[in-house]
């Protein structure tokens, strides 16, 4: 009478990314030209080349152009300052990494808040962390771009109906109980904040701590607030957890799979498996192996959002 | 910046009851004739004659023709025979109770598969404990009828989306974990079973004890198991459940809802509010106060499906 194989559904970001697609291909109808990318290189790292050789190739393919500007790095401020005022080009991206980090960090703030497709500009990061969620709250009309990589996920739970739409738009993940693991500033924090934002119960888990970040009782809070949970570790948030998020960089780590909820959503957003694929569809619902091509996507969709506004404004 | 009130969201049943009766008038255009219900009323209790005069008050208000036999319980036997085998007689209800428990359960035995609007009927109740889900399992044409309570709640749990269309059919609620209050043959105990059936971890709580109903790890299992849970309460069972369902008869029973997952939903199928509508609305995502009037049009959805069936066989 009994079935061997588990019940585990494994979703394909491919699959998820053509639904996206879509929408952006049904928005490119509707203006006169290919919106530009801009691409700047000025990194020595081989994997700045890859992925800029990929959105190139991703930009092309779907109705959009891409220009790469490859060149020194201390030519890199005047050039993004050039492009900023160049009503031909719709967006920006830099490849890292470039100098330091904490220099990276100034450099990216020198992209406009119009061009900024990815947005890592301060004002959107601090928009997203506060759940303020336009550019002119009282008009609505301007949305403040959300990062590529954070809302790829968010996308993805979308996907998967895990947000759950016959609750309010802004509650919507309200009772659900979230595991991220990694709390990086470019992914995991922030992504932590905006399922926070929109209602769930997160568990951002790093090698140090266990943080809660949480809406309190009922969702009275306007916003995220975040609690330290003292001596917490995955074995305290897994099996409490609907939704286990992971990207920890490298190829050795491996989310406890024993410790998961019968049934439970898990989503790697590495560029290593943080999952070994063979235990975690024992136990999982649905299983997302890698997000990048929801990434590239949501990056096309911030980039066609961004020509819309400029020919608006 | 706090707001003051909880996110709790009401979902009535007359909502959820709506988007069915669509679906219900969309059939009857199809048809030749309003299909015939057929009540018969020998029963001394009150309730019973007012759930009978509500039952032809929606049967009229939605197209139905409603018929009460109101007869002394000596004849019922025979009247039933003969509704069976008239064709013009799409449907049977009999109200209850009339005898004792085990006689009433012998009447209802009688009333025929093809018009067992109610899906009382032995091999309808076997059918969904052993999560069979056609008359013909082969040609899979005929739908097996599910008795109309249990269903209701199933329709809720559709319509609020707890139920993710992105798992296949049959595996819907995998992931869930669901606690039911009262273990009644007519509704608790099969619902759980259904709601196990359907992938859900299923804690079934009666005053005695508790039982969990399951499809094993990975969903392997074709239909539900039963496990016993020693020394378990709500204590346990609350604090792991995203759903709790709750039907005690009576004024006093309350459900203890500090117990409550943050977020939870809670549906009450009782006659009864076993939830403090105050106190949940404080941990509650989602609250169904009520579920009768999605009873009522799940039996005439049983109704029109009935009524086709004999039309094509």
């Amino acid at each position: 009478m009994a079935d061997e194989k588990p019940n585990c559904k494994v979703v394909l970001a491919n699959n998820i990314a053509k639904s996206l697609l879509e929408e952006v291909h049904a928005g490119l109808q509707k203006i006169d030209r290919k919106p530009l990318l801009v691409g700047f290189l000025a990194s020595a790292d081989p994997a700045a080349k890859v992925y800029a050789d990929w959105t190139g190739k991703t930009c092309e393919e779907n109705g959009f152009q891409f220009e790469l500007r490859t060149l020194d790095r201390e030519d890199l401020e005047d050039a993004i300052l050039v492009a900023n005022t160049d009503p031909s080009v719709d967006g920006i991206i830099v490849y890292y990494p470039i100098f330091s980090s904490r220099q990276d960090q100034y450099i990216q703030q020198l992209v406009s808040l119009q061009k900024d497709v990815e947005g890592l500009s301060h004002r959107y990061i601090f928009n997203m962390y506060q759940n303020i969620r336009f550019l002119d709250p009282e008009e609505k009309t301007k949305k403040s771009v959300l990062p590529c990589t954070p809302l790829a996920v968010i996308k993805i739970l979308e996907y998967l109906r895990i947000y759950n739409t016959i609750l309010p738009y802004g509650n919507r993940l309200y009772g659900r109980t979230v595991t991220v693991i990694n709390r990086s500033e470019v992914v995991g924090r922030p992504l932590a904040a905006l399922l926070a934002n929109d209602g769930a119960c997160v568990y951002s888990v790093d090698i140090g701590d266990v943080q809660q970040f949480h809406r309190g009782e009922g969702l009275r809070k306007r916003r995220h607030e975040v609690v330290e949970k003292p001596g917490w570790t995955l074995e305290n948030c897994l099996p409490l957890s609907d939704v286990v998020i992971s990207g920890v960089p490298g190829e050795k780590y491996k989310v406890p799979v024993e410790l998961l909820r019968e049934g439970a959503v898990c989503i790697n957003f590495s560029s290593e498996r943080n999952f070994d694929s063979g235990k975690v569809k024992e136990k999982a619902s649905i299983y997302v192996p890698a997000i990048g091509k929801v990434t590239i996507v949501v990056l096309l969709r911030n980039l066609l959002v961004s020509h819309c506004a400029e020919q608006d404004g």
